[in-house]
């Protein structure tokens, strides 16, 4: 797709599988190719048993389904389920963290409070009375009224949403009858309506994908961020190690994949408590490192290092230095416990939802979460001693990162410049141009992809066009990796405007350099943390935050839960390249809704560019238009 | 797929279509042929962005999906979301159902308890105090404990399916892990498992299927019929019209269809009382008739005719003389609004949920249901207006059929026989091998057997083998159609000791003939009361219900929720046929679990059978068998 060389990391790992034998998920897509055209372009159903039906937009074969389904309402249709499997994801992981939180408060789960600021923040955002009491008693409130929102059948606000969301925003929303009460009631609805014989007009639901997406939004990521700070503490800024290098020949290497820190919070708490076990089994330590979400938000609060993304949790097992992979939920390739099986790598599935075969499974239950954390860890320890004085394969590539930018971070940055009003150094340099906009970078990192550097080639490109970038989930490992999350990066690929605003900020912060050009923000959930952000800058202007030069893009899109956060973008009227298509191409309808008219409903609309440079033009164009449209 | 002729009603109407040059399915379904073999074998995954993957179980192609998914998780993994898109469809009537009668009890729906006998005999179920208490202060109380179980994050058991289910079964659904506390805790989990990288294995993905499988049961199937009781009344032995024929060339003919009896009881009652406006019109009176479920609901509790099954719903309005087309949720062929306007048909959409394009949109919300079914049973009488006069071709197709059979009726006509042990007739009577057995065909009527008469076929060779039938759903009508619910039935079809113990029966309980070989039990959400009747029967002699001589069938599967219910049945230990196959054959394990290994889990097992003799010599084979573990 793109004609600059796989990154350095994929290449050796690569070698060392291939030299190996073992097979990857590049050899499953060369082996899949050509993929279904059908398939791709969304207008294949198989709903109901008159299926399958397949509509071919371009030739001669039917023009319906058996039903009668237009391919416009197949397209929606798939869409709207994808949504859905994404949005459950996400609120599935808040409520296994509400859950937590409570069971925690009730003391029946060995947690804590680590984010006293965070419960007392959110106190305030709900209304509660805060002054004179503990943290424990505002946070026991506050779980109740996430939970009224789990259990309402009375069709009134979704708290988390009409308290949480920007205001214009919301109101937007209750306008185009978007807003939602009960988030289980939005999945069952859109599992219903999409199965055979509902809902049969692609805009109803169309209209229902982008209020999957506020479910998404609210109920799965703000409370997935809310409830993790308030158990683990708000992330600060901190430095971190990068790349398969921070795999250590001489220790027991444990990988913790995933995206729960519920677990992984553990695990990094026994991996420091067992530590003289491993010291005991020959080994010079246990060095915890990160894959895919759960990674970065063990960074993110902890500076455990980021090993890999998720298009590399097959190649770094190809090192042999992996001991422990232990897993909890999401993004979980079946592939992985085949290749630990050619190691001595112990692959442990934790989950009571994920069983893989040829994984060894250690239930992992909040309520004896210490215990099971112990068995785990000594499961990594254990298989380091049948490990060591073999051969391992460590690329010696290793990157240092800032991560830990939270919003509450970020401000505290800005704050140093300005106490009063924080935003205004960075509206200031928008305004004056050194800034021409933000990009907000999100989402999977594709094998489609990775043999060249599409995210990598995109962000320099915005960059240089003085577009200040912003980074979550696997993104956020590619940025790392690739030595953007540094000082460094903003005198390499900065535009001159940008270049000199993040020096002076690092400056006047007293960071002893300029800031990073990409700001990691954290996992895939914390793209609410990007929400905040926009609607910070977009409350201090009095504007909507379809009306700041922002834009999103998910430049390697795997997952269902990235369309379901691409669809709560999309809501709150931020437009939004995407690569690969969305499977949407098969309905001219549904890509005229999505592409040009959704500007006129909330603001936002998506495009779809499969080349980094293009991608990033398209990006700069966007918000060369939002700038003039504000006068800037 | 056999030798029968087309039924005489399709054959007719599919003149009339074609003569008029209407499309119809069996069109489309001709055009879509040959269907994808990836997605009937069931290996077919669009589930992210790596893919879609498609494998070819029996050919030289890739073994796995790119994230390395086997064939059998593939297969595993869209059973498992074709049974949630099913239990989400029953759980969303159920609930809709649950509010509206909470929103009467409140007095902002008009909407009364015509089922008092249901309600206290529930509130002795739930174990509430009933003596000296109205119906109202009972009920109450049970939509309280409904709620409960859509608000719980406690992980107790489900109260409905607790109270309400046998407890043999409840009791090994516990030792197997299925019981369930939020149904929608289970909806959002098997979407979230069945996302990319969760669960990957088929085993547990299977009995998170049969989960969803006993979701669908009770929190779908059971809460609906428990509701529908309470706010209609429970359906009592009634003889009603049948098959294309109820239309009145001179009647304004309005067919309601769907599922939900919220709408169409008040579409019944407002065409009663705008009778006259009608006749004003010209028209001899209002000829309300049944579509689908929604039919069958009205016929149940109302005598109301049935017009036609769902595989019928485009080919009645080829008559023309459909005024209005009235629909609600599920199954509602989006080809509708489009044959509808080749006439002077209203098709009138109603459900918040279902929009459909050509349709005309009345929102019919509980709350204001009278002023909507007003407006809406005007706008037929305006259809008729413009209708009276043309020519009109219905063909003269009419049979009567026994409907009502709820297990209230059912015992209620066995009381009369033996008033203190109400089975004891029937239960004596498969011991003495009079009756061999049960069997519940049930489901979707499918263009895929119409024109052949796969479920007639079937049923008339059970009945020679002394199989008593219960019906449901379309099939129900299917029976109707063919003359299988009444008196004369029995005499023509049944086995010499099926024959004697109907003819005992009816006389016996003074119905001036033998009861009908197929008992019509109600819609698809009715199949609860066939759950009810099976339990009865296993209670009374203390086996557990995989032990009965008891076989259910899906012979002309179309819908997810004919999968979702097939799971409960699974879960109950009813060994299954269907036909056509489930989307399960490109994995020789699950086909394994399924057809094989199930019946050391539950009991139950499934066999796929397409030729209608050979399906029945299958159940008829089981039940032998079963009668055989009996000892007799």
């Amino acid at each position: 797709m793109n004609n600059v060389v796989t990154p350095v990391a994929e290449k050796q790992l690569l070698e060392i599988a291939r030299s190996k034998g073992l097979e990857t998920g590049r050899d499953r897509l060369a082996a899949m190719k050509p993929q279904c055209g059908f398939g791709e372009l969304g207008t294949c159903c198989r709903i109901c048993y008159m299926g399958p039906c397949r509509i071919d937009p371009f030739g001669e074969g039917p023009k319906k389904g058996v039903c009668g389904l237009s391919p416009d309402t197949m397209v929606a249709r798939n869409l709207l389920r994808e949504a859905t499997g994404g949005a459950s994801s996400h609120v599935g992981h808040a409520r296994h963290l509400l859950i937590t939180l409570r069971d925690a408060l009730d003391g029946e789960a060995p947690y804590e409070i680590r984010g006293e600021d965070r419960v007392f923040a959110l106190g305030k955002v709900f209304g509660l009375a805060v002054e004179g009491r503990s943290a424990k008693q505002v946070c026991r409130e506050l779980v109740d009224i996430a939970l009224q929102d789990f259990g309402r059948q009375d069709n009134k606000p979704n708290n988390w949403l009409s308290k949480r969301a920007p205001a214009m925003e919301r109101e937007m929303w209750e306008k185009l009858g978007l807003t939602y009460s009960n988030p289980h009631n939005e999945i069952e609805t859109a599992m219903h309506a999409s199965s055979m014989g509902n809902d049969a007009d692609p805009v109803t639901l169309l209209l229902r994908t982008l209020k999957i997406g506020l479910v998404d939004g609210w109920s799965g990521l703000a409370l997935c961020t809310d409830v993790q700070d308030i158990l683990f503490g708000t992330p600060q800024v901190t430095t971190v190690e990068s790349n398969v290098g921070v795999l250590e020949e001489n220790s027991v290497n444990i990988a913790v994949h995933g995206h729960n820190p519920v677990l992984s919070e553990k695990i990094l708490e026994w991996a420091g408590k067992l530590d003289k076990e491993a010291v005991a089994a020959g080994a010079e330590r246990i060095n915890l490192v990160g894959v895919c979400c759960t990674g970065n938000e063990l960074s993110m609060r902890h500076g455990v290092p980021l090993a890999a993304h998720n298009a590399q949790s097959e190649l770094i097992l190809a090192t042999g230095a992996v001991d422990c992979m232990i897993v909890d939920i999401q993004c979980i390739w079946p592939s992985l416990p085949q290749l630990a099986k050619c190691f001595d790598t112990a692959f442990i599935t934790t989950d009571e939802m994920v069983h893989i075969p040829g994984a060894r499974h250690i239930e992992f239950e909040p309520h004896h979460a210490d215990e099971s954390a112990q068995e785990i860890v000594r499961a990594g320890i254990e298989a380091f001693a049948k490990r060591k004085g073999k051969a391992v394969h460590i690329p010696q590539l290793k990157t240092t990162a800032v991560a830990g930018l939270s919003l509450e971070a970020i401000v505290g940055i800005l704050s140093k410049v300005d106490a009063k009003d924080p935003l205004k150094p960075v509206i200031d340099n928008v305004a004056n141009g050194n800034i021409l906009g933000f990009a907000g970078i999100v989402g999977c990192a594709s094998i489609k992809f990775r043999d060249g550097a599409m995210t990598e080639e995109m962000i320099k490109a915005l960059l240089a066009n003085n577009v200040l970038v912003v980074a979550t989930g696997c993104i956020a490992h590619i940025c790392a990796q690739d030595g953007l999350l540094t000082s460094e990066a903003t005198g390499k690929y900065c535009g001159d405007g940008l270049k000199a605003v993040l020096t002076a900020l690092g400056q006047a912060a007293g960071l002893g350099g300029p800031l990073p050009p990409v700001w990691h923000m954290g996992s895939c959930v914390d793209n609410s943390r990007i929400v905040d952000l926009l609607g910070a800058v977009a409350g201090r202007l009095g504007v909507k935050i379809s009306q700041l030069p922002a834009v999103g893009s998910a430049p390697e899109l795997v997952q269902e839960k990235a369309i379901s956060i691409g669809c709560s973008f999309l809501a709150l009227g931020t437009p939004l390249h995407v690569a690969p298509a969305p499977r949407i191409l098969g309905s001219q309808s549904v890509t005229k809704v999505l592409t040009e008219d959704l500007v006129n409903i909330t603001g936002a609309k998506v495009f779809v560019e499969c080349d980094p440079k293009k991608a990033a033009a398209g990006v700069v164009a966007i918000i060369k238009e939002k700038r003039a449209a504000l006068g800037l």
